[in-house]
């Protein structure tokens, strides 16, 4: 593209470096910015900056929070004996909404993805080894996606956390609430035939 | 939303502002981001101050330019009797990528749309209607989108414009080159049809 102006040029590589964001999608955004009031385009340029030069990650569960040890972590009515393993705090977010779990998380920050060059040295796994081997945890929750990425993450911790005496489980994977069978592909039905459970336990809650 | 850090909160607020982007999509981003260099993420918060900041607009055609008079007003090889009227930077670019024309532009800034509030004084009107009054022009094409907004801009400006003596045409409403009829939309169709033109006149160059 041939821009009129290196400002505009600018911002529109910035925002289309964003995955998802092409160029045009880019010079859209970045035109509607123009129409908008100028002290509301500088908070928006000031949000990131502040963001990355102030973040902070909780000192036990790897989440992103404004305190050293987040609220979770912090709060004595959760169960410490429980770990919900998450890939990032989209997940954890998910997790806290359906109010059903009432544990702490470990925050991976990350999947094991050979492809993109990410190894179990790149997210928080020797972290989640050392609080099994020195904490009083009884169970760990693997909640990852149910991706090649995902099982291959779930696979590893499962052998590096094997031999450790916790409990190792994993969120259910079967139809969806709502779902219709006709629809369902041929993995999932597999799987949630053959992970059938008793009638009284299998109802929602 | 329910997020663990203002600071998350904050940037993914800021995103979910802009046109497209919900706050699911924000979240992904944000969290992308804090995967990248600080630097890289300063970088892409400056843009936008800059950009906001230090924008500026060509005295003549009022697109977006880094130059007080933009380069293809102070062309001296572009014919300024022909003014292309456009909404945005936008289709200024995508006219100039077609090297087919070889005049200046009045680019509006917006189009009329009484839905939004917008109106004729809130776009270039006026300054178009001085530039016909005032100047050498012989032809204004109009090159707006053909939508309900772009035919309001389209008939407004005609009415403004009509009895000035000049020149006004439209770009061409058709067929797309590479579209098969049957699949083409009646209104697109009909309008082919009446908009029919000797055949050595069709030939795409």
């Amino acid at each position: 593209m041939n821009f009129p102006s290196k400002l505009v040029e600018n911002a529109v590589n910035q925002l289309s470096s964003l995955p998802g964001i092409g160029k045009k999608s880019a010079l859209r955004l970045v035109l509607h910015m123009l129409k908008q009031e100028k002290h509301n385009i500088n908070q928006f340029g000031t949000s990131f900056i502040d963001l990355i030069n102030n973040i902070n990650y909780c000192k036990e569960c790897f989440s992103i929070s404004d305190l050293e040890i987040c609220k979770i972590c912090s709060d004595p009515k959760r169960d410490r004996r429980t770990i919900c393993v998450v890939e990032d705090i989209r997940v954890m977010m998910a997790v806290e909404n359906t109010q059903q779990f009432k544990g702490i998380y470990h925050v991976l920050g990350g999947l094991i993805s050979p492809m993109d060059g990410i190894g179990p040295t790149d997210i928080k796994v020797e972290e989640l080894v050392e609080k099994v081997e020195n904490g009083k945890v009884q169970e760990i929750i693997f909640t990852l996606s149910t991706t090649m990425e995902g099982d291959t993450t779930n696979f590893y911790l499962f052998r590096r956390l094997k031999d450790s005496g916790v409990k190792i489980s994993s969120i259910a994977r079967g139809i969806s609430i709502g779902d219709e069978l006709e629809y369902t592909d041929e993995i999932t039905l597999g799987t949630a035939i053959s992970s059938r459970l008793p009638y009284e336990n299998s109802l929602s809650k």
